[in-house]
């Protein structure tokens, strides 16, 4: 068992740890007393580092996890007649256990894709009985960021999907659970892809990138927000000591702390995709924009490898693995996985 | 604003930082990779304690709020034609915005009280229409220990409940957000006045007795567990870097912490409400059985208090509040509110 | 069995038939096709007696049961963090198994009462916690009218209520499962107590009152209609042959048929009370302003009538009973009760 | 507005009205005092032709649409954490503005369908993440028989879907919405393309072929029964005079009115088809086995048809419009509709 605790791998980004200047601004503000549910200096503090980031409009609300920065920032602008549309590969669709469905009593609509990414034409399918009563109505179109498939959006494409969804009296959201890593991989910063990009809703991810724990969901556009405050402590996330979610969003923006760790995050990713793409019997299915490597292995290695190295099947059926790097992959990590695969390989 | 930062009050137990013992556990677990949601080493060790604690059969799930434990305790044993039985006082009907009619679809129904505790007389005026598809069917009792006014129920009283809940084919859900301090009040093991006194379901809080985040919803009988994890997930409660809540647990158990910090709260209110009853313009309403005093004081004289303390009013109509000791309260937070007291009624 | 078909009774004014003139119509318009859910004439010349009856402004919705209409008429105007207030003794709270808490995910809060009818002071007390997130925001009053005891508000009681109610930011809805019955009580049009005195929302019904099925949501403020067809088609209330549902509003509204049904059943119910009364040993507990009269009787000699004819006990601990006259109630009715009754308390 | 009344059309097969031998029926029941919500004699009738049609096991409830129908035979087996599996032209995925996800709470998917049906192939598509508490878990399947394309699935086809769904763990739903109009294209009685095909809950429809308002949930197997009247009335579909819609299905099942009602519509589809196919400028895009018949038409033919007889678009894009025959249509309708389009296409 102890083994096992100290096992490294590739299993999401999330089994790394918190990062030591989170950590350290966590223990600065452990003193004394703050008032609980959001109404002390450092959540205050906090929201005004959003506002620098992503526009004077916006308005964020600290909750616990992706899942619930994704569903109620849906909910804030759905009635449950509505439709949301999203990737068939999106979190949303896959990976919430049908939270949106139950929260917000919408219908979540897919499009089909390879690369995680959608296009309006996809959207454009989905867009017909508005004003017909037996017909869910479509109103938002939420997209990931970086996607789950480790590709990126363009400022350009998302643009391009907001003035369409805008055009067709749609809200655009942004799954950012791994915004920092798109940022890096645009070499944007944030509001270039977002706000100024026509994004109405942000889930803006922390944990995957360093943080214990908390997400922000950001109203860029005043779409909604003076009800908020209920829907999220009905949702049962309003957290109590906040200013340990707050706090580690102020050290995050501080020093550039996001971009350090998504940038060598992504740059792990990339040295991966390297090495891997050495080996014949190996092949990478998607472009590696961030810091996801989805391969294609011998089913045989990718068992012996799983006994030392944790990650997951993405797609059993054809062999098909995913890779994730995080803030605290180590070039030892890497090297000890080709080197392992290359024994195996050669058996 | 500063100023702000440091003013110490009486204005909730989670106004209180993270207990240091807490933290260092933080800080150990925060080594290398685990895996996410709970599959990791720690939570497993976490869930033994509480096994250990509250018997074999305890299945123990983390969450991320008391309002999310109370909400999914109860949503895993009733279906959305049932109805939960509470105290008018009760967090759940009061304090959780709708959050147990929205996610579990249940009606609420509440006995009216004045100390917080409710009994069979009152539980049973509401058991009626069973059977009869017109009305909502009454599934679950909770009762809140120690109660939102400080009181505490006695193992006895506890036995007298479940035995009568059980014996009306219904189930006793317990609100524990302030357990540790109402086992202190009885002096008793947890155990005896929870599993042993018929509570089937348990949300165990930690949050106000100095942890930084995360309660935990006990199973004490096999009740339901098996779907669970999906009502955890869907109810967008299941942490991705569990090993955080876990950890804290693990502190928390370790050397009678949860004892030691509610032990000091509470007595913090014993030496509080003494002093508090030398003033003849002071009454005292409630019993002080744990870490809460319930008083009314001329308004006037609150209002001053308030400038330099901060605590909540409870019912402004007869100019009664709430002040919440904690495990971090200091004699001389106390004296100090005592001889700025002494000196406002002076006036 | 068969003599079982023939019982007839006092159990509840749905037990009686479709009157004769709601049939006629009913095969009146069984005539080649309609467009279905509602876009047929009949469903327009239907609405449109809607807008004679209670106003211009009034925009009126058929579905199918008086649950339906409440809870769909209070979803339309709340959202899932606020709460509806009304009497203990009302349908929505007692006789709808919860369907408000589980389609609106709204708080039911309410006040306790002896005749069915609430007063604001009573509201009064559910009046707190305006902008404070841990607390469901109250939104909507509901009265009900006749109310479930057979008492009636008068026209002035509703304007005091309504005045009360809009002062503090909410709006009134009235249950009106038993609104003719009302009306012919009050010698009022519906209009004077509904529109005139303040009702933003009723539920009228037709049912208890000889139609067949149907029930009639009616927004008489423009409080909210635009999406309201997406609400009903939501809530599975949405008729595709809605003429059928038309057509017997039509006929109800035609030579006031809706008065000379509820005339009938409240002097039925009148001449009923007054031959009870007669009987020392039987109390009527409820002022008989309508169909309904509540009655104590003895034990036994209540389950003695309950063999030949059908009523319901209303509250079994006092051997309280209650007694509904319909449509169809005739004098031989109450004199063959009246009747047996007198020689089973001879016994 | 009066031509308007007695214009015909093909626009649905729940624009025509009521069978004069269901309305027969709706009269002879209406004599003297029912019990109310199906305790009634004519009730209990009812759902004993029920068990004989499908069999010793089945569990009868009868609600108003067949939205209800469908959406709450779903929620008896599923709890909101679960999948529902469907054809994307189901009425469940595109015609009931998402009342399955709003009152089951769970995820609907589906499968891409050109006639209407789905194969076990493509259901398993949806048949991973099992056990893994991230995804929603598959529970049912849904096929519509017959199929909103007028196609009608084979026993043989229903039994290797069925047994397909079953050995994955899950149940076989059907929306019968048409089942009359599919048994008579089957040439086979009910019971051997449900129950004995595997069919686990059935919609049973009425509406389209000749009643007035009514369906049937019927539960073919134990599967659940004991809970549901809860979730019917919580679902606002208990009928307080249900002897009218129990009526209106001894009628139905009386000397196989059903069974005339869906020849005659099925034989008027043939006919109808047959004499479209005669023009070149006509594409009958799916296979008519039922009561309805898709063509692609010009769409300036098809603008001046629509003002004569009503009949709707299918998809707009290529000109395909639906066209349904009911129990009423006459040789006149259709001799009507194909001299006029002669003449129009002659233009």
């Amino acid at each position: 068992m102890n083994s096992e605790i100290n096992r490294r791998g590739f299993a999401s980004d999330n089994n790394a740890g918190v990062h030591p200047e989170i950590f350290q601004e966590l223990m600065a503000v452990n003193k004394g007393h703050a008032l609980g549910y959001g109404a002390d200096v450092y959540t205050g503090a906090a929201q005004a580092l959003f506002k620098e980031c992503f526009g004077d409009q916006t308005e964020t609300y600290f909750v616990f996890t992706g899942t619930a920065a994704n569903v109620l920032g849906l909910s804030a602008v759905t009635r449950s007649w509505n439709s949301v549309i999203t990737a068939s590969t999106a979190h949303l669709e896959q990976d919430e256990c049908g939270a949106a469905e139950k929260f917000a009593g919408c219908k979540v609509l897919t499009c089909d894709t390879d690369d995680g990414k959608i296009s309006p034409e996809q959207i454009e399918t989905h867009l017909h009985g508005f004003d017909f009563e037996h017909h869910s109505q479509p109103k938002v179109v939420s997209i990931t960021q970086a996607s789950e498939m480790g590709t990126v959006y363009t400022a350009s494409e998302i643009k391009i999907i907001s003035e369409f969804v805008h055009s067709k009296g749609l809200l655009l959201h942004m799954d950012g659970a791994r915004i920092a890593n798109a940022a890096v991989s645009l070499g944007l910063p944030f509001k270039d892809f977002t706000t100024d990009s026509g994004v109405d809703i942000l889930s803006f991810g922390g944990t995957k990138n360093g943080m214990m724990f908390g997400e922000a969901i950001c109203f860029l556009k005043p779409v909604f927000t003076g009800d908020f405050k209920y829907l999220r402590k009905q949702g049962m996330q309003l957290a109590s000591k906040m200013r340990f979610i707050s706090a580690q969003y102020t050290a995050y923006f501080r020093n550039d702390l996001w971009k350090r760790c998504a940038e060598h995050s992504n740059r792990m990713a990339s040295v991966f995709a390297g090495q891997l793409s050495q080996f014949s019997e190996i092949r990478i299915t998607q472009k590696v924009e961030s810091n996801g490597i989805f391969v294609i292995m011998p089913e045989a290695v990718a068992r012996k490898m799983k006994d030392h190295y944790f990650f997951y099947p993405w797609n059993e059926r054809i062999s098909e693995y995913r890779l994730m790097t995080s803030w605290d992959t180590s070039g030892a990590d890497i090297e000890g996985f080709i080197s392992l695969l290359r024994k195996e390989l050669a058996v």
